[in-house]
């Protein structure tokens, strides 16, 4: 398709061909006209330092074109330099590569981390049937575990068929199809943003266990903590393995001699009076009568202990080749260590008859530590570590929902701009996104972890359940060699989490879970018709329909909109005339006087451009303008109307206001009009500023309207 | 001054002396070129309904152009009718002419509805000293009934050396300069915004009088009053002198009946016995000692009676002619009714030994009226009445701010749009203006006239005296016969009111005042710098300097911004080259390898127009793309740049987000750069919606994009 052939078929403009070596700037002839009929050639390269040149027509950016310029945008990249650093260009990007110890501080925070409020939330369902009923917590989270190894098992095989990252998004879609992927990715990020709220609530009400001065200020530590998340990810932590080792390995050690300790004393009988919080007494445990249906809430609750067995499904690709293989190996490391963790707090709680305070400020694992460890160096570890991993867990959800945002933008289903990388390679907008979603839920919620824990694990479970769901059609695809086993396997953990989601909406239905299943669909339906538009938009745009021609104007009529006949008009009109010789001057009359004296100057200053005036009876300006070019465009639908609208550039921004409301108004109805352009010339008052009116013309190169010989 | 001469001397281009029947577009030239080789003529008026056709180059718009398009713009226009109703044409503007009756009606109420309040202020200044103290208040009434003489004798003679109008702003400006002009013009501003929170409260006070149970929503009512008054003069309120006539007469009427029948009372002892309101008792009065300084407090609070009697100067062009002598007359007669009703009502309340309400439930007037009428008809005839004429009152000073307002904005210190009308006629900027600040007053100050009074009266009084200064100046200039006593007259009003301003002031100081000795020479620094801005850029744009000349551009240098090569970046392309030849297409490449395929698009086009790539190693979009353009302007200042930009315009507003952001961002970015020109192209993707990508091409009417042979 030959843009513009029909006017000058395979000629060039000759003016182009003469600049066509000034387009990529690196060299451009002046005349510098002082001596007459004398041409000196000069190369001259205006930006020598803000481009480099690669080749003929392409130049490379240097770091000097976001340099800030005025003194409010240098302050304003100062601070942004301090809290995220400095900018990394696309090709330092690294992938870096660990092995299962590595990985598994990478990526074991989100699901271990749970084990500081999982058992806990399945004990305050219990304890609604009264105290009695906490005997239920071990066989409660005996259940749990069972679950994780069912979930741990089918994800083994997830991880090692997809080596580049099994996440359940990409499993779903490309196993199942685009919407039940969509289902997926909506309940994934439902998940990440409840993910981040959660655990902050939850790090910090491990502070506040063993600091309860500070039980007033939770909710602004909890989004003190998300900004802090925020800005450490905007920075792009990418060295983030070497820094989680020590916390992840201390906080999983710690636990597991918390446990050692407590099975130690269990066999010594020195097991040490429990005392339990001071709201316990007061409370009104009991309420309800022990059913079934309470038990299946408390596991409800308790199973979002399994929330983070995603992450390492995700973030398959870190690790070291074979991926699959040390994925699958990592994935049983941590469900056995975690299980270990979760049966040993479910048996120690059941033991010590641990009662969660209702008033929220002691957690039940800090009970526990503070039983076994009394108010030792010991129990503050425990309570620090814990805060420590929950913090982490929350950043896992800062990695995997902006990645998942950037898929889903990369694939249509999100706006382009979660795709951008920031400065520092990370994916900014996405991080922000979460972040404030997740400040708004902490906020919404006071910075309770059970009023928050309700909306969770919905998300995850369905998740789960359409990922391995993908498996099995994946397997019975391939039909390959003892593919009859591991489609078994995958559908047995598609079965089960697919009951547990069904079991956690109906038991947390009222609770919140509600919230949820209504932001899933709506979240798909909302990225359902952004990829609707996008793929309609590219449709449109694409030159590969032949048969629909890109329409060519023939020429252009242009309507200089003018309020007086003063310097911002006449060069309007210069520019006007440049654009298209078919122009005319429309001015507005509001005072029939006023009109008349302007077409007088007119005829004055003998302007050739004719002028139109339209008396506005009713004293309205924009309305008069705007049917006037429509009526342009009736008359003649196919020639584009061009609308120079001079905009005034105050010298301080609350001028603005007292020049351009009709032009921006104007604008605004333009926009929507099909076939109207609108030029905006913008009138510069600021560069006179240095000079007085009437030393005007004396130094012409102080003002860009001062051009002797004009 | 020629426009564009040097290019085309004398000549005009051609094809717009073609066209020179179209711009006022009464008839049109229409090819239908169906048989080849014929031309039909036909007259088309795509716009008969919209515009009336005066002369050559002259329409008239009818009120069909303001007739809204959609859906929501039509319900907004029912209701704006419904509430402001019908636009009034400009030529319908009417001046009504009325006799001293009449021009009483329109213009005492903001004077003698102080009645209602100035007294009662005063007395809760007495009170602080102990209710002994209060036997000071006939004397204090009788002190401002002096000083309204003396002001009312002084004005008599403003009025009748202005008979086109004497406000203090056009007194001031006319004999003392703009800068006193310019304070008396911030003054009254800031006290017509007080006088409509003070009448307003105080017609809400004199309502909760009556009935005590509306005290707690006096905000609200206030607020709801405010807002009534706004829509009353949004509607143009030209009848008022007619709808005044009665509530004014008999608000006149039953305050002199009211103290007629207490001196009947009183000289029959009949006088009833006096039930000091409850919160009076507890309340704790008499906590200052009774000094000078607080009776002059008293008179200050007290001297906020006399705020109205600029209205009549301001209105005396509504009277019959001779207009001074007219305007003098109901000066006079304004000042015997008035002095009258302040002094009863001082002497029945000294007599009564009436206690201001600490509560502020009860209205000092209402429990006189109480005590002489008990609950009878005259006691509710009497609180309806005042209320009724503090919201006219209220009402004058919706009159006067936006007529001043928009005589500061013909001189140049106000923004221009102060000036327009309605379409009621009103000045529509300045009633919203007014009606925001006095209900963020009202709230501010919860609704209580004890509380906003102490910011009241500093401004008319300042206002009073550098308008009789003025015409101290006006006399000796002038020096006519008599001008001696004139200018003595004048002189002793200027000398009084200048005393009472510093009293006021310095009395009120802590308690409020201080706010607008704040605010009077802050708005007079933001007028100056209005003023200073407007001719500012007079002088920039007059073409009366003729040494400047006025800028013209050679030829246009072109860019177009693409991100692929698409329709929408084709379709610019081609504008790009009706504007001029020398264009060049700017990408700017994140991926190298979609910048590689881009060039190879290009290519297999065979797009003749130059592509330049700007490779962007930290991914920026925006900035590249303005160091380039900032380059382009570099190596040849006098040459404009011109930005195509493609801009989509969506079906749904939410789509917005979708696309253009960058053309957004670019946009601001060149919004400040000298000879940059910004061409925006909407891409229409609208009418598409009709058809499926599918059916493109076959109905080459249902879209933009879709013309056969281009």
């Amino acid at each position: 398709m030959q843009p513009d052939n029909r006017r000058s078929p395979g000629a060039e403009p000759p003016e182009l061909s003469d600049r066509r070596i000034s387009p990529d700037l690196e060299t451009t002839e002046v005349a510098a006209g002082r001596r007459p009929g004398t041409r000196y050639v000069r190369i001259v390269r205006p930006f020598a330092h803000e481009f480099r040149r690669r080749a003929r027509g392409e130049l490379v950016a240097t770091e000097r074109v976001l340099e800030p310029q005025t003194p409010g945008r240098k302050l304003l990249a100062a601070l942004r330099q301090v809290l995220i650093g400095r900018r990394i260009p696309t090709e330092r990007e690294t992938h870096e590569r660990v092995g299962i110890l590595r990985g598994l501080a990478l990526l074991s925070p989100d699901a271990i981390s749970s084990a500081a409020y999982g058992p806990e939330e399945a004990m305050r369902i219990l304890a609604l049937a009264g105290v009695a009923a906490l005997g239920l917590t071990l066989p409660v989270a005996a259940a749990v575990v069972v679950l994780l190894a069912i979930v741990t098992t089918s994800y083994r095989q997830t991880v090692r068929a997809y080596p580049s990252g099994g996440g359940s998004y990409i499993v779903a879609s490309d196993n199942l199809g685009s919407l039940p992927g969509l289902v997926a990715a909506a309940a994934l990020l439902t998940d990440y943003v409840l993910t981040v709220a959660v655990s902050v609530t939850a790090g910090v009400a491990a502070v506040v266990s063993a600091f309860p001065e500070l039980f007033p200020h939770r909710v602004s530590l909890a989004v003190l903590a998300v900004v802090l998340l925020a800005l450490a990810n905007l920075r792009g932590i990418r060295e983030s393995a070497t820094i989680f080792l020590l916390p992840v390995y201390l906080y999983i050690s710690s636990m597991l001699a918390l446990v050692v300790l407590g099975l130690y004393q269990v066999i010594t009988g020195t097991l040490g009076p429990y005392q339990p919080p001071a709201a316990a007494a007061e409370s009104g445990f009991g309420v309800e009568a022990l059913s079934a249906f309470l038990v299946l809430r408390a596991f409800a609750s308790g199973s979002v202990a399994l929330t983070g067995v995603e992450a390492i499904a995700n973030g398959v690709p870190i690790f070291k080749p074979p991926e699959g293989e040390h994925a699958a190996r990592a994935l049983a490391v941590l469900a056995f260590i975690y299980g270990s963790i979760l049966l040993g707090i479910g048996f120690l709680a059941a033991r010590l008859q641990v009662i969660p305070d209702p008033a929220e400020v002691e957690t039940v694992l800090s009970q526990i530590a503070r039983t076994l460890a009394d108010q030792s160096w010991f129990y503050y570890l425990i309570q620090f570590v814990t805060s420590m991993i929950l913090l982490i867990a929350a950043n896992t959800a800062f990695a995997d929902f902006p990645r998942l945002a950037s898929i889903l933008a990369k694939d249509r289903y999100f706006p382009r701009f979660f795709a951008r990388r920031g400065d520092r390679l990370a994916f900014d907008n996405g991080i922000i996104l979460l972040a404030t979603l997740a400040m708004v839920l902490i906020v919404a919620f006071g910075g309770s972890v059970t009023q928050l824990v309700p909306l969770y694990a919905v998300g995850v479970f369905l998740a789960f359940t359409l990922s391995q769901a993908g498996m099995v059609v994946h397997w019975r695809r391939r039909r390959e060699p003892g593919w009859r086993l591991r489609a078994a396997l995958n559908g047995l953990g598609a079965v089960v989490t697919g009951i547990v989601t069904v079991i956690v909406a109906i038991a947390k239905f009222t609770l919140g879970a509600w919230v949820v299943v209504i932001v899933i669909p709506t979240l798909v339906i909302i990225m359902l018709a952004i990829y609707r538009h996008y793929r309609f938009v590219e449709d449109m745009l694409t030159l590969e329909y032949p048969q629909v021609k890109v329409q060519v104007p023939h020429r252009l009529r242009v309507v200089v909109p003018v309020a007086w006949a003063d310097r911002a008009a006449l060069r309007a009109l210069h520019i006007a005339q440049q654009v298209s010789p078919d122009v005319a001057a429309v001015h507005v009359s509001i005072d029939p006087a006023e009109a008349r004296r302007l077409r007088g100057r007119w005829a004055e200053l003998g302007i050739t451009v004719p002028l139109v005036i339209l008396e506005s009876p009713y004293r309205a300006v924009v309305e008069p303008l705007l049917a006037y070019i429509n009526a342009l465009r009736k008359e003649d639908p196919e020639t584009p109307v061009v609308v120079v609208l001079p905009e005034f550039v105050p010298r301080h921004p609350w001028q603005y206001l007292l020049h351009n409301l009709t032009a921006l108004r104007l604008k605004l109805g333009l926009f929507f009009k099909p076939n109207v352009i609108v030029v905006d010339v913008p009138y510069h008052l600021e560069p006179v500023l240095k000079t007085s009116p009437e030393k005007l013309g004396q130094d012409p190169t102080a003002i860009d309207t001062a051009r002797p010989g004009g």
